[in-house]
């Protein structure tokens, strides 16, 4: 069982909004393994807690390595592997390391959008691609049966890598509430 | 306790891959209360079971109201009341009347489409615009610390009304897996 580090990595400064919404909260650890990216190289990780786990996860990563850039960025720029569903010059899908479900699958911007409060009108041809291309994905990937988008904000959403990203989650009978 | 009846109406037929998603599942009633919308008026329904209850919901409600149209797009004429947030030529954004958080609402394009996979590349623009009149009513609810945006397709997503809308969901911790 590895030590958490090295897990999340944030770029830093860009958005106020988005660096102080990942503040931790108290919730206790009720059982804990690591995936840790390190040179390219990806190890599991995952965190059951009583409450917001990625929340935690990504405050405390912050913690420690506020001053990398974040893992998405790595990805689109090849520094390191990820398994790639589609690529174009402005999107990018590839599978969740962290699936929570049989399909689960990221699509981002190529652009650096930090986090859905940091988009502006002008991004909404990439917004409206990034469903699209969820959706296009969705059916090459036999999600007949349906599946489920997901874009979280901030602390209360649990979003643990500042760089847009929808998660497209299917292959079993989701649950509601949502989280 | 009100009877489940008149609480989720669809159009019919206008695609296979939606209708074909809403089979009802074998989830048990684990508690049960309703909001039925007749006539205008909207009362309350909550369905709490083992899985799925939105997907039960809506398979048992098509088979009662099938050749009905569905609610939204009686919200989107006026015919039934909503909770507005904003509105304008193409999107409409309302407060969900089965909240499942302090803050929840709805944002729908006014154009029929019945769910993400029913969407087009030409639906880009709106779809993108869905996204930002999220992101602008997430800022004017004051959701500062963060929020959940949710798409559910088909039965596996717990898609209970056939018309896209994106669920924004906020003013809690939001837990992982979403559903």
């Amino acid at each position: 069982m590895a030590l958490l580090r090295n897990l999340f990595f944030r770029s830093p400064g860009r958005s106020r909004l988005c660096l102080s919404s990942i503040r931790a909260n108290n919730a206790i650890l009720a059982s804990f393994s690591a995936k840790n990216i390190e040179n390219g190289n990806v190890h599991t990780t995952q965190i059951q807690r009583d409450d917001g786990g990625k929340v935690d996860l990504a405050a405390e990563a912050r913690k420690r390595k506020k001053d990398k850039p974040n893992i998405f960025l790595k990805i689109i720029n090849k520094e390191i592997k990820a398994d790639i569903l589609y690529e174009d010059e402005e999107v990018l899908a590839f599978k969740d390391v962290n699936p929570v479900a049989p399909t689960h699958f990221l699509v981002i911007p190529k652009k650096e959008i930090h986090c859905m409060s940091a988009a502006t009108e002008a991004d909404i041809p990439i917004l409206g691609k990034l469903l699209d291309i969820a959706r296009q994905l969705a059916a090459q990937e036999g999600l007949e049966n349906g599946y489920r988008i997901v874009i979280n904000e901030g602390k209360h959403g649990c979003q643990s890598i500042y760089h847009l990203h929808a998660h497209v989650i299917g292959g079993r009978q989701m649950r509601w509430p949502p989280g």
